[in-house]
């Protein structure tokens, strides 16, 4: 075993991208808008469009499907320039119900790295994004058992996952997070002293990438499988 | 102070409409809305479908301001038979967007009673609805200090309290709920055994009505101000 984990209590599993197939959810949704909207503006720009009215409705939507769905039915007012046909907005209604309806597809490993960690770890699931979808895709990976405790953080920064290290009373040495985002579940916590583990996922929404600056000198594992956390384990 | 207090370590807050106005700016958002749709329908009309649709849209949507919109802009569509206008359909955005913006305005005695109370007792808050949502108020709020841990909850059954319990380590005699609806704050909480007081604020949502036979026979306290829980434990 790597002789800085021989500390950890803890483990704390992003849910999205790193225990269950999400962003490809939204990559596909992003194309079946684009289509919706073909009259009106290329592939391209509509991508754009959108990306930019997320980012600008992020910090009063939050994440999730619904500040998502919310923000394509404005972006397809405008982009149309307010001629976008009412099948369409009710489409779009549609792709967001879809998404909160799919069901959790496992990545490979999952449930045998958690079944592993789980003899030793107080396992918990910190995610971002809708409560009640994140509960629901949970329920549905039948991954309830393994997890002591889901926390749904409506932001993935520091002082987030301080204050979750706060109210789970252990020190950040003590916790590890493994998750596929550099930006929400690596950095914020080697920047506070914990411990953390990057599994990259093959897609990275816009807004989650990072540069080489940010990284440049932090220290933290990167896996190309969640099989391979057992072995930093072992 | 009432005997079957000795035993409460933990008091809970519901936080809408009971530390701050909430349903309030529902109401002024559904008569809003009933105005952009009156080409179309009475308002009594336009009430009801907007109702069923928000129930119908529960199970997949959850509770708060964004599922509130997403039925909104559902109902719009349907009640004008896809010819409402697309500034009206902008114009329901908006208005979700103002009462995400809103200010948050205390009930009387609020900060008070949590002042008092603080002292001998561990406070949560525990609340429905858009996780993001419910921290913006309580920041806004300026109560944050006085609260041990805000639990947002998918939903307020026997089930997600006795979740809530678990994971305070606290039996349900040692707790205390503090909530405005009976549905939600009141009954669940006397169903597993723990102990509830009810302050009605003046507007209920329809969802959260019960009826006579629900309280039937349940123990719990009712008062006209949450000043007045305060006096019940002296």
């Amino acid at each position: 075993m790597i002789k800085e984990y021989d500390n950890i209590k803890v483990i704390g599993f992003d849910a999205d991208d790193t225990l269950w197939v999400n962003e490809t959810y939204f990559r596909e949704a992003e194309e079946a808008f684009g289509k919706l909207l073909s009259d009106y503006e290329t592939p391209n720009k509509i991508d754009q469009e959108l990306f930019k009215m997320e980012i600008r409705n992020l910090p009063i939507y939050g994440y999730g499907v619904k500040a998502f769905v919310l923000s394509m039915v404005q972006s397809a007012l405008e982009l149309s320039n307010y001629n976008v046909s009412h099948k369409t907005i009710e489409e779009i209604l549609n792709i967001g119900k879809r998404m909160l309806e799919k069901p959790v597809e496992l990545l490979d490993g999952v449930e045998e790295v958690l079944k592993v960690l789980s003899k030793k770890y107080r396992l918990i699931l910190a995610t971002k994004g809708d409560l009640l979808d994140q509960e629901r895709k949970l329920e549905k990976s039948g991954l309830t058992s393994y997890f002591h405790h889901i926390e749904v953080l409506s932001d993935k920064q520091e002082i987030n996952y301080s204050k979750l290290l706060n109210h789970l009373e252990v020190k950040p040495s003590e916790f590890l997070m493994i998750g596929n985002s550099l930006k929400s579940d690596v950095l914020p916590l080697v920047n506070i002293g914990a411990h953390a583990v990057h599994v990259p996922f093959h897609t990275t929404w816009a807004h989650e990438e990072v540069t080489e600056k940010d990284t440049n000198g932090k220290t933290y594992k990167t896996i190309s499988s969640l099989r391979d956390v057992i072995k930093l384990f072992e």
